[in-house]
């Protein structure tokens, strides 16, 4: 390849990448903190000087990672919009993505997931305007879904799309957990991940019936719920 | 109260309790780490030995917490199945009182919820046989529901407790910190740990139809989200 006639920027680009792709490996074999600056370099073929021009600190890396993972999921909303598919299936394919996208299981995607789900706000002033993070993706795509019909209407989708976004991550969390723990059981059935999706999803349906007797006890029940939040609140009977 | 001719063994089961108390009241008010023994015993009106008779570490005194949280839920679970409840009342109350008898919202209860979360293991270690823990205690209810008809069968009820458990806990989670994020704009709609719980239960009925399109198109993106573990797996065209 005649790297000589690359114009400058170019060849940055190329550099930086390597950088990243071989931080983002060794974050994945030893995780953020026990991670050796001189194992990167050394892999990518670049010197102390090069990495810390590039990524400041370990922080920088990982902040990137959030960022790639965020970017695939919000790119598979907006097609999935463009390309008018139904709710469940632009859904599914977003968070298929994100799963490409993040680092592979282990205490990095921990890290990576951790941020999504705990710190959004500080996420929303990196990602900036091009990159919204998964949960206003995500409610883009519920509010297309509810003036289509195929998602009830009544909540916001913001709050749907935080549900969906937090409770996927969560059993994503445990899903992996239960994998690394020594001599786990492997459960039958679908994986933690899939199974939280399908049901929110069948949850946000705008079938039931406003007379439908388990709607009116789900009614009581989320009432009690509510109210539990008072040290003497009523129980349902 | 004729304190002096109460037996000995009632005298320090009231004294532990009011030990308890003392240090869940300071832990909610400063949390764990910076919680003063000083502080404790004061207002207990105990010793250091006292407290350090009951309660060896901070850490014990955590671990009770999440007990009595643990016990008061399976405690609703069994109460409900015992009237022969429906899931979804039994459902609400269970986390109704898993609200009320937690700790104060705050960084105390973030770390009891956290422990319960992510520790199930570590946490049935300590409960012992008598409290189950919450996955466990919500996997009967809902192995209850799929025989009387309420929830759809098909999956292993520990894997739907799993994702309604944790599922429920990231939002409580999010709430918290939502109002807890100065200036932060209070959203319309249901709480979200309501809201989690709602669409969940919703998903989980057996109304769907073997041939509803939409059952189809979930399936399918349910197999997309599968196979996204295998960098080059299939989308959903």
């Amino acid at each position: 390849m005649p790297t000589a006639r690359r114009p400058r920027q170019a060849r940055a680009i190329e550099t930086r990448r390597r950088v990243y792709e071989a931080a983002v490996a060794e974050f994945e074999r030893s995780g953020v903190e026990a991670a050796r600056i001189e194992d990167i370099v050394t892999a990518a073929g670049v010197s102390w000087g090069t990495f810390f021009t590039y990524f400041p600190s370990k922080d920088d890396v990982v902040l990137e990672a959030a960022i790639v993972t965020c970017a695939a999921f919000a790119d598979a909303c907006r097609k999935g919009l463009a390309a008018g598919s139904g709710t469940g299936v632009i859904v599914g394919n977003a968070f298929a993505a994100l799963r490409r996208a993040a680092p592979a299981p282990g205490p990095f995607r921990d890290a990576i997931m951790r941020g999504i789900a705990n710190q959004p706000e500080r996420l929303s002033d990196h990602l900036g305007e091009d990159v919204p993070n998964p949960v206003l993706a995500l409610a883009e795509v519920l509010e297309a879904g509810q003036r289509r019909g195929d998602v009830a209407a009544g909540e916001p989708p913001e709050s749907l799309a935080a549900v969906l976004v937090h409770a996927t991550i969560a059993a994503g969390r445990r899903e992996a957990a239960m994998e690394r723990a020594a001599g786990a059981t492997q459960r039958s059935g679908l994986p933690l991940t899939v199974l939280t999706i399908k049901l929110l999803l069948r949850g946000m349906r705008p079938d039931p019936e406003p007379g439908d007797p388990r709607e009116v006890a789900l009614e009581r029940a989320a009432a009690a719920l509510r109210d539990a939040a008072e040290p003497d609140g009523p129980r349902i009977p």
